[in-house]
């Protein structure tokens, strides 16, 4: 058995979604959008998020955050997001290279933003010495696997525009989040108050599509260049299309985004008790995150591929996907079991 | 019969490139490149551009010209390019967006630069009131379907090069550059002296699959990030890496490439000779320049998809693909040779 | 006598600027701009431009230019200017660099544009691949020290503002236009519909201060942050107001500029039929000119200071200034009288 | 009396500074530094901070930070400094807008950066995934008036050194650094291994001159043209170089920077003991920082201008200048004295 808990992005492609790309294969399109993948697509999205939704199909995920957010943010304005934000701390700088613009790391130990952590940056509002807060940034699921509950969300929104911001919402898991919390999509985006979606599909069994949706109307109007200028406007976008209609069909992203969160649970579940392993997170979607003794890292990344999240604390990820099988979770829960407790105090 | 010559990027998927999608979707990966698709792809395309070719895969073309070039130049330096290349003016801004520099636009007739062309634009070189040109930037197939020989490229990065300066290739055609000319692709470029190119497979048949090749060793220092953060590192990179390989199997791209040019070739020879039918550039690969009557243009698009490439003087562009059949530039030759010459003086 | 006709910022700074440094050299204010100094000079300059200026003072002229465009342009925008503009090509990539947008550079004959030349550029309007023209950048006078007229003005204006456009004036030399035209400045630039002015008095006497002026309602919203932010705002800037209080205490901004001009035209009418002198331009302000001889250039630059504006066509800028004297000029009139001729053909 | 403790930047011009402007304002020069104005101020620096150094003069201290900065750093690479810096919080997002690059703030209690809190920022170097940190910044004196030891800052130069990192040191207070460690200017820049200089004069007396030093060779190859690019570049720097060298006749930055100390001295021994009045930082410079109760803030700017420094811990900043009086302190600490003690639990 191969094991990779590394990534859900170490999966492949769910077949259906191959096969639609074959079905899009015929004949002659426009470029650029404009075709009828691309019509129906966006028609798609809109009966998940709602009829005001502006969409940009785009490649990246990297690309959903940092362009959506530059279609509402001036240089002098500022972020707010977890200091743990993938938009943070794992793009290498992208938000700041293409925004030109402060991010404001804020601390916090399960990736979730409160009011309470919101409030203190707005202190200085107005001082023209400092940046203008414009948008708070969230992710669902979080970077720790996480959940926020569409309540939770909703407050932030509240917040958000009762201080003339706007609520971003990094949805690289959101199909694993809408499956832990079994709510439509819409419950924790449009309906939760958010204004900007990153939307992923790449995670969840997709060859490499995500979207940018601007939720409210308003926010998109200068969108369609930077879509273009941002290098994420595919000139044959057919491909990308048809890869959200089969996501859609079926409800394909749903099965795969229960499916992911099921094998993490029987990995917890299997696990949790180990000597050695100390859960750092509520395991929620389809992540766990725990520190074990470093040398028992070493000893089972032998046998298994998955990151270590944070080296100073010996915090590793282990995450699952729509491919994981029972057998792998049960393997590697077996490893763990066997390995760990030989390196725990 | 559809009658579509608006762009290459019209056309479709080549079934090879498909299967070679399907054949890598087996198994787990590492994320980012770190693959075995992606390392073989690299083999493959150093293997036609030489030992010391450093590669990065990129979704798109923009992103491969842009990039490529941010990895080589400082907001202080400037690029001389065609008024007419893609660069200048096909893609929103990109440039200065991400580079925050000047392109300097330089007339031609052709698309072609020469050295005559580009020596009065060193006059203030070192003047620190004006930028410092620092890359020549050509395409091969030019904007207007024109081709430069190996020599006259060469010419032009030795002048670069006597003047520490670099030459960028636009590569978005080069296999129908290479095919025309019927050279190997080196020859058009690490043979011929380019530093730098932006090598495109997306409009010959691959699905979306473009690279930044950097052809001489101390270029790429830092791109490894500039890839990441330039929102162009594919998480599921094994896709356009598969891509690729599929591409140099049994000189698919040759062949993509030879069957478009031949098309256009039996479409030039078809309609060179028809009244109202002005053709404005050489054709030499895959792309007619003409100008037409301006009623012609509209009655004729009402049979055919194509683009009107300057309003202002009535040219019209025809661009034939892979996928392109014969049947098909027959009926479009026989649509122009009716309606056009209704419309000529 | 000491002969500089290289510049106008050659010059050093009138005495009553000095004087009015001096008086502002009291007790402690508060930083920023928010001292009495400052508030004076705001109503003295809203004086000059209209109750609805928007007033903000910086040090450099490029940084006039660069940021009060900024504050009304997104990155997939463009500007159009004359090629000639010192935005242009004298600012180092200053625009692309902290504007991240695309210039549009024009041939003219005489620096100065018209609807003619404009009209073509919005061909594309619309395209997304293209840059969205969205700011027309003039000087006046211009680069070649020609002048609009106040109805000239207003063409370019209406037009931009039947376009969605916006008009710039770059007023680096806008004192020697007014006074060159007999008009209060308010004339070419509030009443003839510009709607952003570069406002420059360095260039006239002053040691340096310019400022960002929006001439219209809404334009200014975030300038403020973009002040401190692009680098401008002084923390003593008690400093620059009291130079534009001196500036307009007895008109001395159009002392100085008519002067300036005096100055000139009394050059020019001293040389303009030396053999071997050939005046480029139309005479209009404070600047002559001309193609000489090569050899006459080098020879003529032993005795006095100027610029080769032009090394292709041997072209030559002399400059006067509020400090130029009638003596300076006869001076310099009598060694171009002397030695240009004995290079002529 | 006035009180002002505000900021030493209230403060005006010393008077020497202005008789330096008028003697600097005889004849013509050429503009933009090359002019012996300005070749002796560069001449007078080297003479402080040695034979190496590059110097580019600047009118603000926010661009000597950040223009700097950019001279030697690419986009995805990042900057580690204290959360207090000015660079990281009090520019208005200009690091990032200038650089595109990410800060990456760290917490202090006194301000001031150890190797013990940089090492963490380094477990993920090479991470492409992750920016790259190239500089370490530190301001002397410290935002909050606290010092580093000359030994300290060599041991943070080294530890950058040996990581392929440079230390930016943020000298907008050096002089009143230097006056309060009793040791020269070189002994905390080019001595202790500082790379990278922030020169600032503005604060201890200066009209507005600022500097960037590159302090070792190699480093400044492009700045020539990013000082113009940066708009930094003063048409008429004669004006700027003239107040440099004013600064250095007979130890004019000595003197003004000791007796600004010293009335800081005079402050916290009379208001140390006061009830409710709770030092947050050891006095050592120019800057007294203490939390007072909140009402005793809002009854004591009714007679003092002074900043409320954190408003959520009532902390307040008293700062002297050159120009502070004995008189206006004592005065000051009357009032001290009087009132906060009304307001003392």
């Amino acid at each position: 058995v191969e094991l990779n808990f590394a990534s859900d992005n170490s999966s492949g492609v769910h077949p259906s979604v191959l096969d639609a790309l074959h079905n899009a294969n015929s004949g002659y399109t426009l470029g650029y959008g404009l075709d009828l993948w691309t019509l129906q697509a966006h028609q798609v999205l809109r009966k998940q998020f709602g009829a005001d939704a502006e969409i940009y199909l785009v490649w990246s995920g990297t690309a959903a955050n940092v362009l959506g957010i530059k279609g509402v943010l001036m240089p002098h304005q500022s972020i707010l997001c977890a200091e743990t934000a993938h938009l943070y701390h794992d793009e290498t700088g992208a938000p700041e290279a293409h925004l030109h613009a402060k991010l404001v790391p804020i601390q916090t130990h399960d990736g979730k933003l409160t009011v309470e952590m919101l409030e203190p940056h707005l202190v200085f509002r107005g001082d023209i010495h400092r940046t203008d807060p414009r948008v708070v940034s969230i992710a669902q699921s979080t970077e720790y696997g996480t959940l926020y509950t569409p309540a939770e969300i909703r407050t932030l929104a509240d917040w958000c525009h009762a201080h003339r911001m706007l609520l971003h919402l990094d949805g690289a898991r959101i199909a694993n989040a809408a499956a832990a919390l079994d709510v439509p999509l819409r419950a924790i985006t449009t309906d939760a108050g958010v204004d900007l979606l990153s939307f992923g599909g790449t995670k969840n069994g997709l060859m490499g599509a995500e979207a940018v949706l601007y939720l409210r109307p308003g926010l998109a109007d200068h969108f369609a260049y930077l879509h273009k200028q941002g290098m994420q406007l595919s000139s044959k976008m057919r491909y990308l299309s048809a890869q959200i209609l089969a996501y859609f069909a079926d409800d394909l992203w749903l099965h795969n985004a229960r499916h992911a969160n099921a094998m993490t649970a029987r990995l917890a579940q299997a696990v949790g008790d180990v000597p050695g392993v100390s859960l750092t997170q509520a395991v929620a979607a389809n992540a766990i995150f725990a520190t074990l003794p470093p040398d028992a890292i070493t000893a089972l990344n032998r046998h298994a591929i998955f990151h270590t999240w944070d080296p100073l604390r010996h915090e590793v990820r282990w995450m699952t996907s729509w491919q994981t099988t029972p057998a792998e979770v049960d393997a590697f829960a077996a490893k763990i079991r066997e390995i760990v407790p030989q390196f725990a105090a």
